[in-house]
C-alpha cells in the first residue's frame, strides 16, 4: 500500500487486527490453506454476506463503536453457524462518513474480538467514504455436513438454543428512550454466533436448521415453508429472558440463536448431553406435526389465546 | 421466503436473475460444484469484496440503474481478473433508500448482464434499507495459477490491456456538468472485467499483475512496492483513448484494465499472439529497471517534462 488517508485508515485497522488479518494487499486473497484442506478432506464451501447499516439496524447512540463492529460480524457468522459450518475467512466492506473516522479503530477492534475465537482469518476488505455508515461482512466457511432449512420431517422435535426476547426488549426500550435492562442490552449489543453449537448439531445429524434473525415465529415459518411441513410450537416451553413476555420473545428478531429440527432420538440425546459441552441452553419447544406443502406454524400454550403473534415483524425494513 | 416487502423485492430481483441465481434461500450458500472441482483439480480459492457507494463512486444522475448494477459487479470481478482467476460465485449486499426501490429490478438486470458471460452464479445476497444507496459485491473465484502484485523482476516488461483515460475524462466532464464523449462515458459506465485476459496472462506465466483502479501511475507504484522493484514507464507508449491527455491517462482511476509484469520472452510472445484471441489491446509501456526495497516509478517521455504526475489521485475518498 502506498501513502494516502484511505491507506492510513486501513493500516490503523490492520494494526488492530494483527495476526488475524492475512493475505491482504493483493487485488484479491488466495485462500491456500482452505483450498488444500478441501482437497484433503472433501469439506464443502459455505458463503454468506450480511450488511449492518446505521439508521436501519441500529442508531449510533445505541451501541459503542466496539459493539457495532462485534455485532456486525456476529450476525454474519451466525449464518455459518446455522449451516453447521466452521468459519474460515471473513471480508469486510466499510462505508465510513467523516464523523465516523475516529471510531474506525474501535470498530475494527470489535470485529477482531468476535473473529479471533472462531479461528477464522480476515482476508480482505474495502474502505469507502459515504454519507451513511455501513459494515458489510462476507463470511466463508466449510463443513462436511451442511444443514439446510429444508429437511424437517414429521415427528421431528423442534429445539432452540439460548433464551429469547432480549434484542426485541432492548430495541423497544431504546426506541422509547429508556436504558434497556442489562441482560436484554447484552443480547442485542453483543450477540454470540453459535458456531461450535451449530457444528455439533450438524455432526449429530439434525434434519434442518436456521438462525433466528426475524424472530422465532417468522423463522419457524421459514423452516416450515422450506421443509414443506407443519410445525407446532408450545409457547409455554419457549426459553425466555428475565421480564420478557412470551409473545414478544416469539417476535424478537436478531437473536442469532439456532432453531433446529431433529428426530426424537437425536433430539433426546442432544438435550441430555448438551450441558456437558455448552454453556448456552438447548430447549425442546415443539414438533413437526405433519406435511404441508406451503408450510405452516401453529403456536399453542399462549398465556392469552386471543393474542395474535405477528409472523412477519422482526426486521422487514421495507414495511412502512 | 415468506411474505413481506423485503422478500417481494428479493423475489423481483431473483426473477430478473433467473437461472443465474442458485442456492439462495438458506442462511448461507453451499458451493458444492466448486468444492468438488477444487478436490478434483487442486484449484485455489480467490476472494474479494468491493463496495460501490452513491455520492462516492458515482452520482445518481450520471448512470442508469442498469449501469450502476453492471459497473459495481464489473469492478469487483476485475479483482479476480487481476489474480488470473475464473469467476465462480457472486454475492450482493444492497443498501436501498426508498427512492431507489423502483430502480432495483433494473440494477439487478445490470448485474446479470455482467455476471452471465463469466459463467459465475449469484449465490447469496442481502437487502437492507438505508439512507444512501450502496451495492457491495463479493466475488469468489478459483485458479491454478494465482498471480500477485509481488513477483516483478528486473528486466521484466510492463504491459497494459486496453486504452486508458476514459473514466477520468468522463468523471471530469460529469463534475463540470458536461456530457462526456461517448467513448469516455462508455469506459466509465460500462467497464469490462478482463477475466479471460487475466486467465490467459496467468497461464502464460506473467510475474505480477494488478488491475488499474487508482490510475496507472498509482497502481504502478503499488506493483513496484509489492515487488520491491523500480519501474520505468514510457508515457509515449501508453495507449490512450480519443482526446485524452497522457498525464490524465496516467491518473485516470477505475479503468479496470490490467497492468502486468512479464519476462521479455513471455511479453514478446503475448504481444505477438494477443490479437488472435482478444479484442482488447495489449501494449508494452515500460520495464522493470532494478531492485528498490520500497519500490519506485519513473515516468519518461512526457510531452512536457515539467508536468507533475500525481500518484495518489484516483480514488482516495478520504483525501480532502
Amino acid at each position: 500500500m502506498g501513502p494516502g488517508n484511505e491507506f492510513d485508515m486501513v493500516r490503523l485497522m490492520m494494526a488492530q487486527w494483527g495476526a488475524l488479518a492475512v493475505d491482504i494487499g493483493d487485488d484479491a486473497a488466495v485462500l491456500r490453506a482452505l483450498s488444500r484442506e478441501i482437497v484433503a478432506t472433501g469439506r464443502e464451501l459455505i458463503v454468506s454476506t450480511d450488511a449492518c447499516v446505521e439508521g436501519t439496524h441500529f442508531l449510533r447512540g445505541w451501541l459503542t463503536p466496539h459493539e457495532i463492529g462485534a455485532r456486525a460480524v456476529a450476525a454474519a457468522l451466525s449464518d455459518l453457524a446455522a449451516m453447521g459450518a466452521r468459519a474460515d475467512a471473513v471480508l469486510f466492506a466499510f462505508v465510513v462518513p467523516d464523523l465516523w473516522r475516529a471510531s474506525l479503530v474501535d470498530i475494527a477492534d470489535g470485529t477482531a474480538q468476535v473473529v479471533r475465537p472462531t479461528g477464522a482469518k480476515i482476508v480482505g476488505g474495502n474502505l469507502s467514504h459515504g454519507r451513511t455508515f455501513s459494515l458489510t461482512t462476507t463470511v466463508i466457511g466449510s463443513t462436511l455436513h451442511a444443514v439446510a432449512r429444508r429437511g424437517a420431517q414429521t415427528g421431528d422435535r423442534l429445539l432452540v438454543t439460548g433464551s429469547l426476547g432480549g434484542p426485541g426488549q432492548a430495541v423497544a426500550a431504546l426506541y422509547a428512550g429508556h436504558e434497556p435492562a442489562a441482560w436484554a442490552r447484552g443480547r442485542f449489543a453483543s450477540p454470540v454466533p453459535r458456531l461450535r453449537e451449530g457444528m455439533a448439531l450438524a455432526l449429530a445429524g439434525v434434519h434442518a436448521m436456521l438462525d433466528i434473525s426475524d424472530g422465532l415465529a417468522a423463522d419457524a415459518r421459514h423452516l416450515a415453508a422450506a421443509s414443506g411441513v407443519r410445525l407446532r410450537i408450545d409457547a409455554a416451553c419457549i426459553p425466555i429472558g428475565p421480564q420478557v413476555d412470551v409473545v414478544a420473545a416469539l417476535q424478537s428478531g436478531e437473536e442469532y440463536e439456532l432453531l433446529i429440527a431433529a428426530s426424537v432420538t437425536v433430539a433426546t440425546q442432544l438435550c441430555e448431553r448438551w450441558r456437558e459441552q455448552f454453556d448456552v441452553s438447548l430447549t425442546d419447544v415443539g414438533e413437526v406435526v405433519g406435511v404441508q406443502s406451503e408450510g405452516a406454524v401453529e403456536i399453542v400454550g399462549l398465556p392469552d389465546p386471543d393474542v395474535r403473534v405477528e409472523f412477519i415483524v422482526g426486521h422487514d425494513h421495507f414495511t412502512e
